[in-house]
């Protein structure tokens, strides 16, 4: 179903389990954010700021709570990062990235078996980036200006490009920046997470030529620094897609209400 | 002891504890880096790459060996912030970040109540971080140029401004630029980690007016994003100095050498 407003949408999705209410153990929602995820707070299960028109503030876990099943809760990209866990390119592999670029860019970890939460959860693409200095583009992120997002996301291509990055052919320019952009956030995730694997995800990786291009240009940004096979000689397993291709989130979406499933079933059998 | 060569450091220090051989249980080493973290690889317990002489391939725990009490092995910096986590003040505070800004710039993380290994250990100063455009210092990290450690570290505001950071009084232009360029660390481990609170030490930090003005440019650059009270309201309980002062890597190693000595405990008794 498409998304439209957070009533008429949310209010659809409910309704669509509620007509198979008798197959329905538990729910799991893996939703774009940022999302507070604190349980113990007023806003639990609400979409908090978003620049996407109509989405702030949005209640969706609240949306569900009619159905009296367990309900869990976590980004979209934790979702996909959980599912790439579980049955993709990411089984076993700990602790690993997965980032879509899309629409927005954003990224989950797993760190000891767990989507990794904190404070809130991780927005992975909001980190500063070195703009490069022939780069007149401001920036697409109305929050930050230039920031990964702001620079290298589906839409901040377009803006700068006057069409769609799937209109780009594979020889322009647009490709050799967004892949030094999206190293630079590789940089930056090796550095800070030491994940043993990348899973790059979203429409805009559509565009296979981009894995090589990225690899290439992470290994120079490292510059041999960070002593790893997998970043001196394997980047062609280290940076890869991830295995589920657009079901990752779904997939996750079904780990997390398995999960809240356990989790009741847990409680109740002392 | 004064740190020289690998030979002579690691010997007198291999010497000392063996003139106490019979008060030591285990051995816990927080160690600069980067080093060789996995069990299985052939130089485990060594210093991998490093810009400090002799240094680079230096086996550490090779030479407590002969001591034949267990050793356990780690980053400085994940040694400080599991001093700070157990005894300072990251107690109970999870995930979080201690990052020592000094001769060199490096973070260590606490997940799930444990150091956070990966691929190798973070490397949290050689993040690529946007360089001011009317900044005209190259940088002066040997691998990176401009990363936030070559950009920030003690060395490098030496060579920027010709004097070690403790002779620049508190109105001198370069603590705007160091506190932009640690605030825009900070971003980064805001957005990546979520970490509830982050622990500023090591030398540089000890110009105390440094934390409000990387608190003021912090929340400025996050620009209200993340909503977290801890970040709108609260940066003075967010980003703050460790509590256990200089000795937060030297308490991180006792809490080191404790673990190693209740693993062999645990794996002796059936």
């Amino acid at each position: 179903m498409p998304t439209t407003t957070p009533a008429e949408t949310l209010g659809r999705a409910a309704d669509f389990f509620r007509t198979h209410a008798e197959r329905v153990a538990a729910i799991g929602i893996a939703s774009f954010g940022p999302i507070d995820l604190d349980e113990r707070s007023p806003t639990f299960g609400w979409v908090t700021t978003t620049p996407k028109p109509g989405w702030a503030r949005a209640n969706v876990v609240g949306a569900f709570r009619a159905l009296s099943v367990p309900v869990a809760f976590d980004t979209d990209v934790n979702g996909a990062a959980l599912g790439e866990h579980r049955w993709g390119a990411g089984h076993g592999v700990d602790p690993f990235v997965y980032v879509t670029v899309g629409t927005g860019i954003g990224g989950g970890a797993i760190v000891n078996g767990r989507p990794l939460h904190g404070l809130v959860h991780p927005e992975m693409g909001h980190l500063a980036i070195p703009r490069d200095p022939a780069d007149p583009f401001a920036g697409a992120c109305p929050y930050h200006g230039d920031c990964l997002e702001g620079l290298a996301s589906g839409p901040a291509m377009q803006q700068r490009w006057g069409m769609p990055p799937e209109g780009l052919p594979a020889n322009h320019a647009a490709w050799v920046l967004e892949a030094h952009y999206l190293a630079l956030g590789l940089v930056t995730w090796v550095c800070t997470l030491s994940p043993r694997r990348i899973l790059l995800g979203g429409g805009v990786m559509r565009q296979e030529w981009l894995f090589e291009m990225i690899r290439e240009d992470l290994g120079r940004l490292l510059n041999g620094y960070v002593r790893a096979k997998e970043l001196m000689e394997n980047l062609n397993q280290y940076v890869i897609p991830p295995k589920l291709g657009n079901r990752s989130g779904i997939v996750g979406a079904l780990v997390l209400a398995e999960q809240a499933y356990q989790k009741q079933q847990d409680l109740a059998s002392p």
